[in-house]
């Protein structure tokens, strides 16, 4: 039988495995910060309406600058993140993964680096690998705060073309402040004209407002963002960012052709008619969070503090036994390999509950 | 204002325009080689069922692994394409442009090369570039054929790592023999371990068999397919590729997680329900084509044989005029930048003759 390594692959994929979360069969699904929420009866109503429309033209390709579903989403930045942009401003694709692949097609690959402070959502560096761009891992504080001193220096030093910041960030949960992306943006700029995407992929459960504003006179700034968390969207894989026009103009230089159906424009631009329903499930959510990351310390555990829908947590002398401990009790969360932490999303109040008794049992036995 | 060169992008993106055919409003669209037929009543009922089903649980990931997409596209293929091949030999992704990018982060990238013989489908040679591979452009003969002693040559020369054979060609329209693909196939392999990438985006269209078979024994070969054409759902972008169950691990390690959304998987199952009725389209398809093929040699066009559901005609002194004449009486069709040829897509009937009509009117007045 031939296996992947009797193939031509590139030599820097060997050995290598894929990434993702393993999908268990359990009671409750903790782990991949998914929206416990379900769509609304009539938004579901909704998908079925516009997805039967744009099915009965579905021979022909979908609207290739994706202009009605652009339009929305900056209509909703606009209302929701303190800043205006327009249609010119937003760009759309599969999952938020898709838009931080063009990025690095066309401002990262062969012979260009990027940086991000780890930990940090790991698909940064995995996309950049699978754009041939150099990856540095920048380094965070103990308690996972970026030092802005720190972060000066290896980026006068490196001088990466890509810079990415995480707000929330993900696994650890804290959202970065303003001033600080505004000291990476420029010392990314001083040491060499470079993208800087601020990746908000949590952004509406935040406690601290959107860092879109921060767009506007840096156009080497990018702000990208997903239906899949807060519009309780996962399954659409709708990524979008929010940057100067001249950065929407320069990913059509490496966007696949018609890369977004017509009917995840459909299902998305129904999704977006029910904005209000949704970010009410935001605010149940947040409440949620806040429950668990008191509960937590109560406890006795150590919380890193959260602006997500998800919660680190810790510290374990082997995360990994109590992730298997937490998983015997029926509920699945996440080791992102962060050495002594665990992370949880939060679930419903009733999901929310079986994860702390597990906690608790857990903490019991040590 | 912020244009795309004030940015930091890539050197070789400069100057570079984004790929599309221009999307005019015009009565007979003949230029991007769409199904004319829309889907039937039936299946857009089948399709707004099995989104509906899906939209319950879109705040949940899709299936990252499209298990019973894969499945149905690999009973589809073993019952069309005459050869076997299961859940393990298929993989799918948002448009077969999604699965050649896929490929070429595997096989391709920083420091190789890929070929293609050209003219041949123009996104090869995009998506290399827009993944770091080197492009080589191979040649073909005056009628368009491959020679494969030419071909042999420049492969032994070059020694591409990832090879595309298009059939049937477009723009050009014909199908490889298959000894032609063997042929490839081994001077690629005596040169260094490579990928060949058989393109059968308009196969079902053929008058030959599926080169499907040929993967058989041959774990670096790759068939490519699509939904967009024969299955009339360009709007779906849907593409698949069939392989050993090897390749189809290896492109796992640069796939995006959860790539294809539920809504999509839903939708391809639901067309794949309708396979028969679809395929019947294309019978009427491919009649149509040889009509437009007999016709245009009766007005005294040159054809190049087409197995497609296009058809490239000429020669015209200056084929963009004569694009803009035939534009000019309400037809769209395709300049593919082959000098003295245009494209003409297989519409409905009614399409046809008024495509018919205006070339007749432009050959009375030269």
């Amino acid at each position: 039988m031939t296996g992947i390594d009797d193939l031509p692959i590139r030599d820097e994929l060997r050995g290598k495995s894929p990434y993702g979360a393993p999908q268990l069969d359990v009671p409750v699904r903790l782990n991949t910060n998914e929206n416990p929420y379900p769509l609304p009866a009539e938004l579901v109503d909704r998908i079925t309406e516009r997805v039967r429309e744009a099915a009965r033209d579905l021979n022909r390709y979908p609207d290739r600058d994706a202009v009605e579903l652009r339009t929305e989403l900056a209509k909703y930045l606009t209302r929701t993140a303190g800043h205006e942009v327009g249609l010119a401003n937003v760009w759309a694709a599969n999952g938020s993964n898709e838009v931080i692949q063009q990025l690095l097609q066309t401002f990262g690959g062969p012979g260009r680096t990027a940086i991000g402070f780890e930990p940090s959502y790991s698909m940064h560096g995995l996309i950049s690998r699978g754009t041939g761009t150099g990856w540095i891992a920048g380094p965070r504080r103990e308690d996972f705060t970026i030092d802005v001193a720190a972060a000066e220096r290896i980026i006068a030093e490196r001088r990466p073309n890509v810079v990415f910041v995480t707000s929330p960030n993900n696994p650890t949960g804290t959202a970065v402040a303003a001033d600080t992306v505004v000291a990476l943006y420029e010392a990314a700029q001083a040491a060499r004209p470079s993208l800087v995407v601020v990746d908000e992929a949590y952004g509406e459960f935040s406690h601290r407002p959107s860092l879109l504003p921060l767009i506007e006179g840096r156009p080497n700034m990018v702000v990208s963002r997903t239906m899949s968390k807060a519009f309780g969207a996962a399954g659409l894989r709708l990524g979008y960012l929010a940057a100067d026009p001249a950065v929407v103009d320069a990913v059509q230089l490496v966007r696949l052709p018609y890369h977004l159906s017509a009917v995840t424009q459909a299902t998305a631009l129904a999704a977006l008619e029910h904005t209000d329903t949704l970010l009410g499930y935001v605010e149940q959510l947040k409440t949620e969070r806040d429950r668990l990351v008191g509960e937590l310390r109560a406890i006795g555990c150590e919380v890193t503090d959260s602006d997500a829908n998800f919660v680190q947590f810790g510290r374990f002398e082997d995360s990994h036994r109590a992730w298997q401990a937490i998983l015997d009790r029926g509920v699945l969360v996440r080791d992102n390999g962060v050495p002594g932490w665990l992370r949880v999303t939060a679930g419903t109040p009733a999901e929310n509950d079986a994860f702390l008794e597990a906690v608790r049992e857990l903490k019991k036995e040590q």
